[in-house]
């Protein structure tokens, strides 16, 4: 269960308390869900993951939401609209190395609304489908009276051998993020392209251990593959690569952080975060430059035995407390 | 794409506008969807079907939502509230002769909610999941600000040769329905249960042409097999199983329209309207009446060649232009 940007960010610092009330309700509902004898993976990883009886592949379902004032202005573009709310899912079938297969579309419209504002977020949505081989086989449209709110599940494959959990880190693995991180709300949220062909090539050329895609930031989604494997983290700050966009903000005063805060914890950049073996870190590194020449690829730190995340920056080493965003602040 | 019930019904006569409105948009949408090679049925039947590559089954794909105040009132019991997000999906899986195999969750909330109404939600729907063998494998719970919006999605499988669309009803078919018609507004709407186990039962057992859940009320749902299969229907009005809410209603005069009129229109029914040839109707009423002997199954009709319903009753024969439940009106 992917939390969700919520659109204002909550002061570093004091997002504990809005962490805790969502992270305890997402616990206790998915401590009791039923199952049945598909279920590989159920609640709690990018997708979950099913056993169908393909001998080759297990599928992947995954569902995400955006909504009007929420997660986009009611001024967004509506072809933006539909691109986010498909490209959401995407990203976390890529956070597999997964590839989407087909998609249902479920669009919750006021009870008066424009046809054409309909037909443009189809038109968004229908472009990265098809960008990506995604077939669109259906939905619903319904009355949410007060906002457009627009659901996409999606369901998916990631051959037997390669899927890749955010359990699997290990102290002394490497940890990779791709992109630029933070400031996402002024433009990327909306345009971003899932990283599905990255992660393809990732988990084809190299034994990645851990991924997981970057909704909630960087503090917030590492802590969950440090949750999930059992293990923590170290940082090095000088190494995150912090977004032009966030860099921009801070120097104009327009954020409430400094451009290397909003790299941590704005939620919703999309881009991948993955460990390897330390040893495959310089390969890797070499490697994708070749293959991806205009996606910057840092090594941000490192995995070690414990929990959560120290953070190295040039005076010293101390514990990280900010979380990534959630809901119900 | 199922259209879904509004909760307050358009005057028969009156629903022609809305119906087109509604039917422009989802066809206008559904002109050019993106497709792939997995799609066998898109948007349009009560599932979407998919090949997979499993060599037995073909699989299903389905979404549902139920919005606060339109779907359910605020003071609905909120376990009815997850039954039914949860059993609205769950009765097309049922129109396909289909088995569901998990479900994902969206769930939509206010900012500020209470968690156990939102565990009592979820007690609801996993009561039925467990019921029917669904896995609940994951979801999202997001911010919509003035109302809770709960939308399930369901993948199901069905074995290859006994897929059942609604175009498949032929000239000389007797038309079937399950249960009893209208009023379900007063009840039902929130209690129902998918009708799994019987649609099961029938694509077993008898070589059924074409189904169809009643989510839109009998005449929308009937005209929605008529156009897929390119064929009309004579209905016998005596025989249109009328609900008793529908007819405690109407004498209570708090219905706008007569009963039968309800049967015809009301929406949300969940029950099953199929086609067998002519010569298998009696053996169908015969093994049916020892297979569900508490659940009425009623031969309302047949399918005629031409287009549209024409309704006998004692009077004679006359064109049927009422239609179904659908939305923004």
């Amino acid at each position: 269960m992917v939390l969700i940007f919520s659109g204002s960010s909550p002061p570093v610092g004091q997002a504990d308390e809005a962490v805790v009330n969502e992270f305890a309700l997402i616990a206790r509902l998915t401590r009791d869900l039923p199952g049945n004898d598909s279920v590989v993976v159920g609640a709690g990883d990018d997708c979950a993951v099913l056993d169908l009886g393909t001998p080759d592949r297990l599928w992947l379902l995954k569902t995400d939401a955006v909504v009007e004032g929420v997660h986009y202005r009611s001024d967004t573009p509506p072809e933006r609209i539909g691109h986010k709310a498909l490209g959401r899912g995407l990203s976390d079938v890529a956070a597999m190395a997964g590839t989407p297969t087909a998609a249902l579309v479920t669009l919750g419209l006021p009870r008066r609304f424009d046809v054409e504002f309909v037909a443009k977020i189809y038109a968004g949505m229908n472009e990265l489908a098809r960008r990506h081989g995604v077939a669109i086989v259906g939905g619903e449209t319904t009355t949410n009276p007060d906002r457009v709110l627009m659901s996409v599940s999606l369901l998916g494959f990631v051959p037997r051998e390669k899927m890749l959990l955010r359990s699997g880190a290990k102290p002394g693995d490497a940890i990779f993020v791709t992109g630029e991180l933070g400031g996402s709300l002024a433009g990327k949220h909306l345009e971003f392209e899932p990283r599905l062909a990255e992660a393809h090539w990732l988990a084809e050329h190299f034994d990645v251990h851990a991924m997981i895609d970057l909704s909630d930031g960087l503090a917030g989604d590492l802590r969950h593959v440090l949750k999930a494997s059992g293990v923590g983290a170290e940082l090095r700050q000088s190494a995150v690569p912090v977004s032009r966009a966030a860099k921009l903000a801070a120097k104009a005063g327009d954020a409430a952080k400094p451009a290397f805060v909003a790299a941590l914890t704005d939620g919703e950049d999309f881009e991948l975060l993955f460990t390897v073996a330390g040893k495959d870190a310089v390969p890797v590194l070499d490697a994708w430059k070749k293959a991806f020449p205009s996606l910057r690829l840092s090594c941000i730190g490192k995995i070690m035995a414990g929990e959560g995340i120290l953070l190295r920056d040039p005076t010293g080493v101390r514990p990280l407390t900010a979380h990534g965003y959630v809901h119900f602040s």
